[in-house]
């Protein structure tokens, strides 16, 4: 996991939010011995210092390089981490895993893969790496297995390196984990979770708020894998 | 084809270039009764002339609405069209149907038309309109039909409304077309092919160089179609 190694190995592009689970999706991208470009997205989102985290996170575990693209989500609006509705706090954890929240972004893991697979393209890399998660976002339709193959699948069909017969990958090792099992494959990876925010709703200094679905999961991860949470939150 | 019933009918969301291709699957989506939303995109193009062809486009077709997006492909290089390699000119028409041009821009239509479904999820909209031709353009792997069943597939299951059983549709009417079947096409529906372009490497004032592979396919397309070419080129 040392930044030694990060120019050796095969090339792959590993999207980074910032967040705890991408955190460990380059790890282990990186522990399997990839040369790991970093991409991140600057796409209006109302924490925005989740791209401070992103770059921590991507020089921490070693990347190759790291390239924040600016998108602007905003133009077709729709979703509470772009516009300014009110991201929903202290809901209770039946709720987190039903139905599709407020929060979430039209199209936007279809799009973030899209961009991964054009600089993979141009790399020559065959291997994409998304650290979404089945369990914990089940009401996202876009963090699903069948999403993710369905990507894989077009990938296939929409690059030159498809078509000549090198099979690309979208490779989401974290799909069907807990967050307590994330929380602890991270540990085993070195990674520092301090270096990452999860919060939607962060103030400007990066505290978390304690309060939205994102950190009512991370606490309880933290928890449930019997570590103690590096997390500043405003309020407990 | 009137501007008057822009308003009117269900919502679909049309990918318009400038070009000629694109402003006939306009026309086609404006007929079958959509109210058309365009959209464009600003990516570090070469061929930026094509931007303002595209807003003439949506004007004259009576689009609802015309977005035009920034997006910085030239973050990741590797092609003619974003990069400062020469646009090839002169090939033979053997050339055209064989290999991966040079002109090929690594996953942009998978990244156009993410933007578009995020866009259609937005909006409600269930038809993505798209004017690939896989004839004129076997060599883009983005253009074949497979490709677009596949990304049919993808939104499918990516989106809230295909989650829902709302099925959504990528339709690419042109993709089995003859050039001067497009073109014929469009005359019966009212396109004025004058307010668009097709070169990949325009001047500044947006004449057609008349050499590249655009421009070869749209002059053959007019030849054979018996109609004349209304396009200003700088060479013949």
């Amino acid at each position: 996991m040392s930044s030694e190694r990060a120019e050796e190995g095969r090339p792959a592009v590993v999207l980074v939010s910032g967040g705890l689970d991408s955190a460990v999706t380059l790890a282990i991208a990186r522990a399997r011995g990839f040369r790991a470009h970093a991409l991140s997205f600057d796409y209006g989102q109302r924490h925005r210092v989740e791209l401070e985290a992103a770059a921590r996170v991507a020089q921490a575990l070693g990347a190759a390089r790291h390239v924040v693209l600016r998108i602007d989500l905003r133009a077709f609006g729709g979703s509470a981490l772009t516009d300014d509705l009110e991201v929903p706090k202290g809901r209770a954890e039946a709720e987190l895993a039903s139905g599709i929240p407020i929060t979430y972004v039209p199209a936007r893991n279809t799009i973030f893969l899209s961009f991964a697979l054009g600089w993979a393209e141009v790399l020559g890399a065959r291997d994409l790496f998304l650290g979404v998660n089945a369990l914990d976002y089940s009401g996202y339709p876009d963090c699903r297995p069948e999403f993710v193959l369905a990507f894989e699948r077009l990938a296939n069909l929409a690059t030159k390196a498809g078509v000549e017969g090198h099979a690309l990958r979208v490779h989401a090792p974290l799909i069907d984990w807990t967050k307590a099992r994330i929380i602890r494959e991270g540990v085993d990876l070195g990674v520092d979770f301090a270096a990452t925010i999860s919060c939607y709703d962060p103030d400007p200094t990066g505290g978390a708020c304690g309060g939205c679905d994102a950190c009512a999961l991370r606490r309880r991860g933290f928890a449930e894998a019997g570590l103690a949470d590096p997390t500043r939150y405003a309020s407990t």
